[in-house]
């Protein structure tokens, strides 16, 4: 990444003030001379930064910077429904290049519930996972999975799948959960419009998404100090800069208001350098740094971190709705915007129509999450329509059923044609599975019910997954894409 | 390794010839040299070759060098049945330092079936795993999981625990297999008697598993060459060694059959230096080595490589029977013994004592595998008595059930008691599992029913295993054995 880039950010003050996160800072104070030359520049960490760098078409390529890390951007999310994706440890996660998977509030919230998450923690540190982590709002698991579900003004009444117990989801108590689990980002409680649903339906439920957002955005910023690890996360990052050979001085500086994600940044942290020095050495979380030749950059780690939250678009199949919608939910501000309630039984075409229909009206220098999709064609396609988040259970669980995503498409590992077959999934992928397993070692496996089956075919899928986004990215950065995307079928060819 | 002690083996011709693995002849390759020093050695392959380094009290530390690789004894194998070790990826068991590993004849023969695991390179190459295999000889699951089961002079017909199909095991069938499986190591077919037994009984399932000794072993020496490795394995380690920098030229010299393990090498090979060359180039397995100033150790590929067959110690639960049968097991000279019959449902004292019944009846220069055994305070007890090597499906299959082995004894993870533990599942173990994941997090995946809980059960226990067997070994080598031994409880106040 060429850090000239970040010089859009400075405001000036005293040569530049730059609100970035933890991670980003880390990675400035590691490159401080080559990036900053002579200028002076003070540096205050924020929760949430994202930037585009380059564009092809609608097609975006960028990352964003959380408490946790960066993710780059178009992304696909791998599904860790219970704090863990079914069947693979953390470190092939790590090997495979996941920077950022989903949890899913509604199952955590059951098992093992949120005060033990939080009292370990946070999902990160429960699930020994020290990256970004997203949580859905559990509307849509209320939606899908759980029995007798009644919905109020108020919020979902619902009984668990597990026990048959007695549930109630607001938007606030929603956030509050999503704010004891402490993943990175988290989402507003919505309503998931079903399908079909009449216009009159679809606008009912859309407003109802539009009020549960502002209660979920008021939630949030009376409480967002009570994530597990809120606070300056500068400590580590200090000592890793420390131990990378860095020589500078840090310096607490008050928290700058002026940056574009003020607004997501949190603002009740010290406000003084006196007052940051304190609670520094309250937290044995000062900043100093090893003594050493002087640097031009310093930085402060009096900016506090937490959540980011990102409202939902809905508007069932309706495009002025999701229009409407989408305009709606932007004016409530907020550093990310998701479009919600698709890939709910509608044909694929009119899935596209949707996603279409709001993406000009959700601001360019936000991150756009499109939920619950898709194929492997069609995560191509939703980025050329400038999406630049998605996840999807598809990957993960066709692995659990034998389905293996390949470059020729398709393949189902039990069938009898492979039961010789030396080769491997996918000759054109370079993932772990594919440089060492056969195909008819993966298909004895299948047909013998063992536990390793399940871990290889995820294996392979997620990387298959994680690989065409690296690829996309890529031909999006070199001005290729559109050549890319002609070599992938259009998605309503490709129903799952 | 001290090079030095194998010059014991060397012959006088030239200055010494030495019958070795691939493996080792490959290792002594990369430190020609300086073992060698003005000597002219030459070496020859064969296919199987155990050595004592240490010994302490009746304990022994050792290696066996197989066409796959080197093993260091005492080894415990963890049990591969279907040609995987149920939820751990190959990778994984690399990691762990897992050297060798146990497959069940029984389970493959019918599922995927021996002449696909041939078709497809034997079991090594099936299951991608490029270290040594054990194959049992399906005697056990024939004893313990067929329906059926109808025992002859003959052999033992049953009925598939699958899907009821009838089949039968001979002496030479099961040979067949396990030489169409193509494990390093094979188990010649024996009787299993049950328990209790009387004594008459005993002796007369005695007499039945030397009888099938004898036409285990004679099937074998008729077959050998049927092993779908078979042959010189010389290129690849030549070709290693090549990249390590090794200076030095390669010679054929014929086969010498003057070692002491000539009786399990191969002879079967091209028996002229012509005749090498020929079947050299016919194989692309020549043995050049690139132009340097030359070596007075020279190397030779011509020895051919196949499986080592083992014997097995019957005799029920009386001593005199276990003698007995240990001595005339013996008479039939075979690279390595075995002790079977015993974990069956006897006291552990018994099994013990039949142990130690046994055991002054096997030669010192070949390696005592007693199966079937046993728990982590057990298998040190029993390298007490002179084992060398031990399977056991007790880390695996109670891993799978959320009993977990550590330093402080058992811990069963779904405990209440666990829910908010933030330690590692054993604070002295330094497997990836322990340097990662919480008990909570642990107790959390168990209860859930997620897959990944049985990965890392399995991980852990195998660590433990694995780590206590190199304990013992190093406490062996520097004669501390008998302290190590009297920290661990003693085996009858330990069963599982």
């Amino acid at each position: 990444m060429p850090l000239e880039t970040f010089s859009a950010y400075s405001t000036g003050r005293p040569d530049a003030v730059m609100q970035v996160t933890d991670s980003l800072c880390e990675l400035l104070a590691r490159n401080s001379n080559s990036a900053f030359g002579n200028r002076e520049v003070r540096i205050v960490c924020v929760s949430f930064h994202f930037q585009v760098e380059a564009t092809d078409g609608k097609a975006r390529a960028g990352r964003f910077f959380t408490p946790h890390g960066v993710v780059e951007t178009p992304v696909f999310m791998p599904v860790g429904t219970l704090g863990t994706v079914k069947a693979v440890a953390q470190d092939v996660l790590e090997e495979l290049g996941v920077e950022i998977l989903l949890n899913n509030t509604y199952h955590l919230y059951l098992r093992p519930g949120v005060e033990m998450v939080r009292a370990l923690g946070g999902v990160q540190r429960f699930m020994a996972w020290d990256k970004p982590i997203l949580t859905d709002s559990g509307g849509f698991q209320v939606f899908s999975l759980s029995e007798l579900r009644k919905v109020t003004k108020e919020g979902v009444a619902f009984r668990s799948h597990l026990d048959g117990s007695s549930h109630m989801f607001t938007p606030e108590s929603s956030i509050a959960a999503q704010i004891g689990l402490g993943a990175d980002i988290i989402m507003a409680f919505d309503e998931c419009t079903e399908h079909p649903a009449e216009r009159g339906r679809a606008r009912e439920s859309m407003e109802m998404t539009l009020r549960w957002l502002q209660r979920s955005k008021d939630y949030f910023e009376a409480h967002k100090e009570e994530v597990p690890w809120f606070g300056p996360r500068g400590l580590k990052s200090a000592r890793d800069v420390i131990k990378s050979g860095f020589n500078g001085t840090a310096k607490a500086v008050p928290l700058q208001n002026d940056a574009e994600d003020a607004s997501s940044g949190g603002n009740a942290g010290p406000s003084t350098p006196a007052a940051e020095a304190a609670a520094s050495a309250r937290d044995d979380k000062s900043c100093s740094v090893a003594a050493g030749s002087p640097s031009r950059a310093d930085f402060a780690h009096d900016g506090v971190e937490t959540q980011a939250l990102f409202g939902i678009v809905q508007g069932g199949m309706y495009p002025e709705l999701r229009r409407e919608s989408a305009e709606r939910t932007v004016e409530i501000d907020l550093p990310g915007y998701a479009i919600g309630g698709l890939s709910v039984g509608e044909p694929r075409p009119m899935t596209y129509d949707m996603v279409d229909a709001a993406m000009p009206h959700l601001p360019e220098n936000k991150p756009r999450y499109l939920m619950g999709v898709g194929t492997p064609e069609e995560i191509v396609h939703y980025v050329a329509l400038g999406v630049d988040m998605m996840d999807c259970v598809l990957p993960t669980r066709a692995a659990r059923h034998g389905l293996l995503f390949t470059s020729e498409g398709k393949l189902t590992i039990k069938n009898a044609q492979f039961a010789r077959d030396e080769g491997p999934i996918d000759p054109k992928c370079g993932c772990k599975v594919c440089g060492r397993y056969s195909r008819a070692y993966l298909r004895h496996l299948y047909a013998s019910n063992e536990l390793l089956a399940q871990t290889l075919n995820t294996v392979h899928n997620l990387a298959y997954y994680l690989d065409t986004m690296r690829r996309v990215r890529q031909s999006i950065i070199l001005g290729e894409f559109a050549t890319f995307l002609s070599g992938v079928r259009p998605p309503h060819l490709s129903v799952p």
